[in-house]
């Protein structure tokens, strides 16, 4: 048997036993030299020194730390970082790709309950189903029932509009398609033919504001798309228009959304605010035409183990020298998640 | 050009208005002779009697008065009931069938924003999604944010049970397929191995409960299915489940439901309940744990007029002698919604 790769999992601890339980970590064991019940959270201290010095893979996830030079220069055998979790631009500096370390990414595996989410928030934001549903629990007695008929349309014959075709965006692009409805998309990444074959209008983002019944984000997190949802842009959304956020919180401004909410001339459902959580009692948590769950359309309980899945897939695939599913390559970084 | 079937609309003026709006009424009358702007709730009383002598067809929706034996007299050239809307089984006696008159349904139509409701539901509910964001939403300064991990899972690994595999429970089994869960189907008419093609395992209702960490119900309300989730059911679901109705209010005990609901030990998501609408303050729309939808899952808004169109379409075939897609045989009916 060939010498096995010393492989290192940093990430959380939670994650560390919900991502990779024990029959995964004993499926990894075949693989790779790993000390399966450890787990770093810090790459500082001189326990971990000496873990570095041999480290040739590093399985990354929720709550690993960032990977610097200062790290790299401490696992100067370092050859893949293996995350297993949805977003890995955050936790690898540049400097990693120009060493030649391979990163792969569990992004994919993660893109699939957030399209999920996103489909089933668009279904029910076009029915108006939770500030129907309120109306209805707070309803009191010989009040109109106008929330029995309401004011909601289903999705079907909606304009919907999908800001970026990343990965979430194209799975989400991808589903629509199967509902009777007008897609725009508003990607300056994607060319008129690219976005023909994704069933979508390429539309500009005043554009996309202006004409959409539902609007869904799934940019990534960058300067240039900080609060491409402001307020003048809120402005343009038709009356009754619900957003769904399952991207970033920074991409939409707070403040104008909950103004723009707070006159309820727009509905939103968002997985995810700037800041996060909001503070206790924030008004987007209590305006009745706006759901926010907390950050939970990403893989959850059961389903964590398919990005460590996904990961000691990935690890067997560098042990024998196979092509990575998930490798980012470090031009994709302003790009993705 | 031939002489032209009479038809006659008889259904709530809002369904009229909106299932069948000018441009759909416009197509109707190149078929058949019909006064596009005149629809009747009740078939009683001498301006009704004047055109129901003359009818041959009733387009027929929501707030449709019933077709009784009386009502047959009064139409002795009825040949077809066209209905717009999801349930005909309540508007049309018998007897109607007996006399050789012809009925179709839209059911069809109008199972698929149901189906998609269901899955909406079906994937946030798994994901604790409404307890969470109540939790999120209620949270004090300082309390200790435990709805931020959750207690929630996705959809994918789960076991979803589908109680009875009528159209719209075999449009939520083929939507499950394409989810990594393991299918449970109770349905007393399905024999294993079609219920093997819907990619289920046949179960017992007892069973179903047992096994399932989500249950959807599909079945037609009968006296046989009322109370099909009663107290000793609801007692075999394991700890967290979730219950999703979307049929009808009767087929589960709502005072049980309420009780179960109300120990946390399970949750669930109701668009229809017994009674319906819940009187104010019901505790059913007050458990943190239970999300009430004031029975808006099936077509909504712009949707009805899909109804319209597919009714526009049946008496199309039905003046051309061609089949009807939505025809609904007598022997049917025990197993329609």
């Amino acid at each position: 048997m060939p010498r096995r790769p010393v492989a290192v999992f940093a990430l959380a601890s939670w994650a560390h036993r919900d991502v990779f339980p024990a029959d995964l970590a004993t499926r990894l064991r075949q693989l790779v030299d790993i000390d399966p019940t450890t787990t770093f959270t810090s790459f500082r201290g001189a326990d971990v020194a000496a873990v570095l010095a041999e480290a040739e893979i590093l399985l990354t996830g929720w709550g690993a730390p960032r990977i610097d030079a200062d790290v790299l220069a401490a696992a100067p055998r370092l050859r893949a970082v293996v995350h297993a979790a949805g977003s890995v631009k955050t936790r690898v500096d540049p400097v990693v790709f120009e060493r030649g370390v391979v990163v792969s990414s569990a992004a994919a595996v993660n893109a699939v309950p957030v399209a999920d989410y996103t489909m089933a928030m668009l279904v029910l934001g076009a029915k108006r189903a939770f500030s129907r549903a309120r109306r209805y629990a707070t309803a009191a007695e010989g009040e109109p029932r106008d929330w029995l008929s309401g004011d909601g349309t289903g999705l079907h014959g909606c304009t919907v509009g999908v800001v970026a075709a990343s990965r979430i965006g194209r799975l989400v692009l991808e589903r629509l398609r199967s509902f009777d409805v007008e897609l725009l998309l508003h990607d300056p990444h994607v060319t008129t033919a690219q976005a023909a074959r994704l069933g979508a209008e390429p539309v500009g983002m005043d554009d996309l504001c202006r004409r959409s019944d539902l609007v869904t984000v799934h940019a990534p997190a960058l300067p240039e798309t900080r609060h491409l949802l402001d307020a003048r842009r809120l402005a343009l959304l038709p009356e009754g228009a619900v957003v769904v956020n399952t991207a970033r919180g920074s991409l939409i401004d707070t403040e104008a959304l909950t103004r723009a909410c707070g006159t309820g001339s727009i509905s939103a459902i968002l997985d995810v605010t700037e800041p996060e959580p909001l503070p206790p009692g924030h008004q987007l948590l209590t305006l009745p035409n706006v759901l926010v769950t907390p950050h939970l359309a990403g893989a959850q309980g059961r389903e964590l183990r398919r990005l460590g899945e996904f990961a000691v897939a990935e690890v067997g695939r560098f042990v024998k020298g196979a092509p990575l599913l998930g490798r980012v390559e470090p031009e994709q970084l302003p790009y993705i998640a």
